[in-house]
């Protein structure tokens, strides 16, 4: 026996059709094993997809600038819809099952409307109904406030819902259907050959979803990390017939330690690198001719961390006159324009003569936890991008990912070639 | 300063313009008036036209036998939106408002899913944030069992929900507004002439709208006559800035107490009759050559009553043979087909010869408080019908109608002949 927590997202849930569909995969995984077992299943659900921005919509005409806390009553209901229904399809099916509202468990949230963030699940009396054979059926995106009024957790946040629930209750893993069947080493339109990865750590996925592998909520994969909640990656329109039951079919999501033992039983290879991710969302800002002194910098960042703007890679080059310096950084493309109007501002306590906008780059990043003992993955990253004569504008590190700043126009040559370096490529062509 | 419950339906709330147009009327009744007091208002609403069949017709789909707590879940949903929006709506107006769900008041319902019964509204935390000068958004039609999950009240139960919330807060009146803007002397697509009343007791409207003027939830005014809450029919599509705020321009439905007392101050003629109402659903059942022995007609009536269905007028005439009789009665149309399949069922018990069904009947009723007092009405309206050449084939009174049964070609020239007959014709034609 397993107690296992599905999350299903908005265009799984897409009408009762595909309700029916996702309601044979949780009886399949409910339904009683050869050792004569069954596993305990409880169900995150989203909303039908377009059934949140229609009601985000409603808000927006009835007042642009909308009270969140009734925007959260009002969009809230898409998954109050579906949780429903999935229970009824559930029980046409012949299963137990019974749905649990955001406030009926509660998922408990703080009070920030619209952008809550989940403080705890109960899982008494849901455990309780569970261990009895009741499939839960619980809405994903919703919880309830201190003061009793609902809450939701932002877009995208029912995979947060579903960690949180995995963990109040102690679940073995969390499945997470998308459209996607795992994660794979890289972006499959951009290389053919890339192939799905069996597991990947928590850190690794952080930094593969950061830099535009989008599978799964970041915040939620820090959730997982947290409370060491594993989880899977997988796709719900495969078809459920070809698999056995308790086969792995998508890509799991582990501590380091798990992934260290998947190695060790040979269910892994020891890769260097797991994937390469690349980025277009990032703009560049170079203010030339800032003052070389102490705390110039911080003129600079200061401001911009206060407005909650990211700023991810800087470098600083050397003026052509002494005592100045360029600063080159890049934020997201969404907070250009604030980022110029605030830099405007500060032009004369900072110091800088010109300052450059460019949104036409990209950041590509090598991802894996197997470099933090090996050198020479950097190194290797710059020698290919070198032979192909791509140029390099800005490079970071952490410890499990080296990234660098190129031209956008250059972005699939890029991670085709990184692909390829770090050995990556599948010897058949994914499907 | 007064209390008003204002309560909109689901064509009044059908999409943000027309929610905008409510929240017109709410901050109009919320104003300050000239001697700077103004009123505390609670709205009840209903889910947008069409939303409440878009979410039932989800269920049927999902499963034909759905389980009531879930549809629940499922429908109550259209009313948490509609709230949510005026809340946010009347906020874009300059107002304070705030929704309050079913199970955030509570209001407290019986378990019985898809068809509850409110069983109170806890009316404290709502008194206190009206006090405080918010206005309160209630969706109608739902509520929380005592074991913690939605249930909602059946349809139409909106106007309950609101003359529920009126008695718990102690409100003044109850204002329903709906597509006619009024109750009128009778249907005025039969009868131009009709007229608008200005008042109606709790007991003819319960007359009136159970047999066919369907303006108001019959169970909603059963509920305000046993809570003593004045309620206020009227429209929500007049113009808002034609008539002042502290007018009463629908029909007020109150005690016979209240009524005597507008008699008093000259706001209310005195009548004899009130209204003229017509009811096509009934059907039209005779049993004959039934035998004419004690417990007869027991066999009969027992096992319609069992069945829930509702017999109305009743009628034994006698046969040509001697020891034998014919019964005829009415039931719903709606419930005839189960009446004849038990009916048959116990023809060998009941002993009747032939089972003659006739849906092609009609009732006809005159209602009025005025008649407790006073004879005569019924002959009037004997003499009246027999003059037009209308037969009538079966009569029931109660203390404030008297009921015939015609058929139901004769349905529109009874009304009008009735209308004239009573003096209810308008001086000049209804708008």
């Amino acid at each position: 026996m397993a107690r296992i927590v599905m999350k299903f997202g908005g265009t799984s849930m897409a009408g009762t059709e595909r309700i029916r569909r996702v309601a044979n995969l949780v009886r399949k995984q409910a339904a009683p094993k050869e050792d004569g077992t069954r596993d305990e299943v409880a169900v995150v659900v989203s909303a039908m997809a377009g059934e949140t921005d229609r009601l985000v919509n409603f808000c927006r005409e009835a007042n642009a600038l909308y009270d969140p806390a009734e925007y959260d009553v009002v969009v809230a209901s898409g998954e109050q819809v579906t949780s429903g229904l999935l229970a009824i399809t559930l029980q046409g099916l012949g299963c137990k099952a019974r749905s649990w509202l955001g406030w009926q468990l509660p998922i408990r949230t703080v009070e920030a409307h619209a952008k809550a963030r989940i403080e705890g699940v109960d899982g008494a009396a849901l455990g309780a109904s569970m261990a009895a054979g009741e499939i839960a059926v619980i809405p994903g995106f919703q919880g309830l406030a201190e003061d009793g009024r609902v809450t939701t957790l932002g877009r995208g946040g029912s995979d947060t819902s579903a960690v949180a629930v995995a963990a109040a209750i102690g679940a073995d893993r969390c499945d997470i259907y998308t459209d996607v069947d795992g994660v794979y080493t890289t972006d499959p339109r951009i290389v053919a050959r890339a192939h799905k990865l069996r597991a990947v750590t928590y850190e690794e996925m952080l930094e593969l979803a950061s830099v535009g592998a989008k599978v799964l909520q970041t915040r939620s994969v820090g959730l997982a990390m947290r409370e060491g909640v594993r989880v899977q990656v997988l796709s719900s329109f495969v078809d459920d017939e070809a698999a056995p039951a308790d086969s792995l079919p998508g890509t799991l999501i582990v501590s380091e330690e798990e992934m260290e033992q998947l190695v060790e039983n040979g269910d892994m290879e020891r890769q260097l690198v797991t994937g390469i991710a690349h980025d277009k969302n990032e703009a560049k800002v170079i203010l030339t001719r800032v003052p070389d002194k102490p705390g110039a910098v911080a003129h600079i960042f200061a401001p911009l961390a206060a407005a909650s703007i990211n700023v991810d890679m800087i470098i600083q080059n050397v003026g052509r006159d002494k005592g100045e310096t360029d600063v080159t950084f890049t934020v997201p493309q969404a907070d250009l324009p604030r980022a110029q109007a605030l830099l405007e501002d500060k032009r004369a306590e900072i110091g800088f003569n010109r300052l450059i906008a460019d949104s036409k780059i990209a950041k590509i990043s090598v991802v894996g936890v197997g470099m933090k003992s090996h050198a020479g993955v950097a190194a290797t990253m710059f020698g290919a991008l070198a032979e192909r004569g791509i140029n390099i504008q800005a490079i970071s590190t952490s410890e499990i990912k080296v990234s660098v700043m190129i031209d956008e126009d250059e972005t699939e040559l890029a991670v085709r070639v990184l692909h390829t370096a770090y050995g990556l490529d599948a010897k058949e062509e994914a499907a």
